[in-house]
């Protein structure tokens, strides 16, 4: 298993090593378009960015840490994009919508490459599954906007779904990705379509959870999820 | 793309056709389960099962076939196990319980296969996924098994959801299966905790849809799953 400390941090984080980062990234990014994941190889993604394959390496010790640095870089896009509507709107489902629909601008330069990418990131016992232990970065990055989601907005919950409720807003923003993948509508319009209608039905089902009747089984249903995670 | 029309019906179903099938798919689940699914060729298979390479052809177009007939065999299995419980209850939850614990006992032999084998059925894109186009007849059998036991209880539901019932049960019954595939305690002890503790939350979800203020958003999110898949 490698992991991603094997990357010196100090080194590439200077200016001039940030530079070479993301151009190595770029590479990849074309190259796994044009051909594939399988079957691009380090050397040609070291050829195509103009670094000697040491150099490649030096900076990312395998294919899988630049599709990491992949996720990371449209994590950061996404937080960035959605920056806006998350400060100006309160009503959750405004928020929701935006910040949905914030993904959807961001990542529509890479729609062609998810559709062929899609395999590898399917596989859940891969180390480029969004599930995965080593995409445990970016799906951190991704919980913790959905968090900030549901901290300025005007949706109160009770305690144990509060708790859930951003790693439930991801789980719905990775059904949304998997719809994405698969929309070949100009624009991925039909995506917009499908958060346009789901987020007011999210809306609508969490309010309810504080009804008395309600109540009680989320609060059931919660501490069931909980204890199948321990 | 293979379908199992290439597959000689009438001639695998006489007595001697289906003791041969049932000896190839034997051998085949023996084999897999000791050196996983993608190092077994049909060589091997049909020497295991003691017939020709091309009788063993004959029976199954490729491997995939194989895993098929596999599914189709647990699929029987799992309809005579149920069949005493659904005879004899017709509380939602206990029938619910009693076919998600039949398939529990009835795919307990093929533990240590499954958790070898999960890689391949798990990847969406895959025929030997159950969501694919291949899987199709070994799944439908299975939302039937469930839309049984929706009929014969005392469950009642509004008429968007009672129609999409089954299929949610099949998915639920995804669930289990997947929690199953992981689960290491001692007989799968903790499948069988996960459908008690998770059964009777199910029931009382499913009851609270015909509540009026609940009634509205189900048949919204019913429509829009339905507008989804069209």
């Amino acid at each position: 298993v490698t992991t991603l400390s094997t990357v010196p941090e100090a080194a590439s984080r200077s200016p001039k090593g940030e530079q070479t980062r993301q151009a190595i990234v770029a590479a990849a990014l074309d190259l796994f378009r044009a051909g594939g994941y399988d079957r691009t190889t380090m050397r040609a993604i070291a050829d195509a960015a103009g670094v000697s394959l040491g150099n490649a390496y030096y900076y990312f010790g395998s294919k899988e840490h630049l599709v990491q640095a992949f996720y990371d870089r449209v994590q950061v896009e996404h937080a960035a994009a959605a920056e806006e509507v998350l400060s100006r709107e309160t009503a959750f489902a405004a928020r929701l919508a935006g910040v949905l629909d914030a993904w959807v601008n961001v990542a529509a330069p890479y729609h062609a490459f998810a559709g062929k990418f899609f395999k590898n990131a399917a596989e859940p016992t891969s180390p480029l599954s969004p599930f995965s232990q080593e995409s445990q970065g970016a799906r951190a990055a991704s919980v913790s906007l959905f968090a900030t989601v549901l901290d300025g907005s005007d949706l109160k919950l009770t305690p144990a779904l509060r708790a859930e409720m951003p790693e439930l807003l991801w789980l719905m923003h990775m059904g949304v990705v998997l719809f994405w993948v698969h929309d070949s509508s100009p624009g991925q319009r039909r995506t917009r379509v499908l958060v346009a209608q789901a987020v007011p039905l999210v809306d609508k089902l969490a309010r309810m959870t504080r009804l008395p009747v309600v109540r009680g089984v989320v609060n059931d249903l919660v501490a069931l999820v909980r204890s199948l995670r321990s």
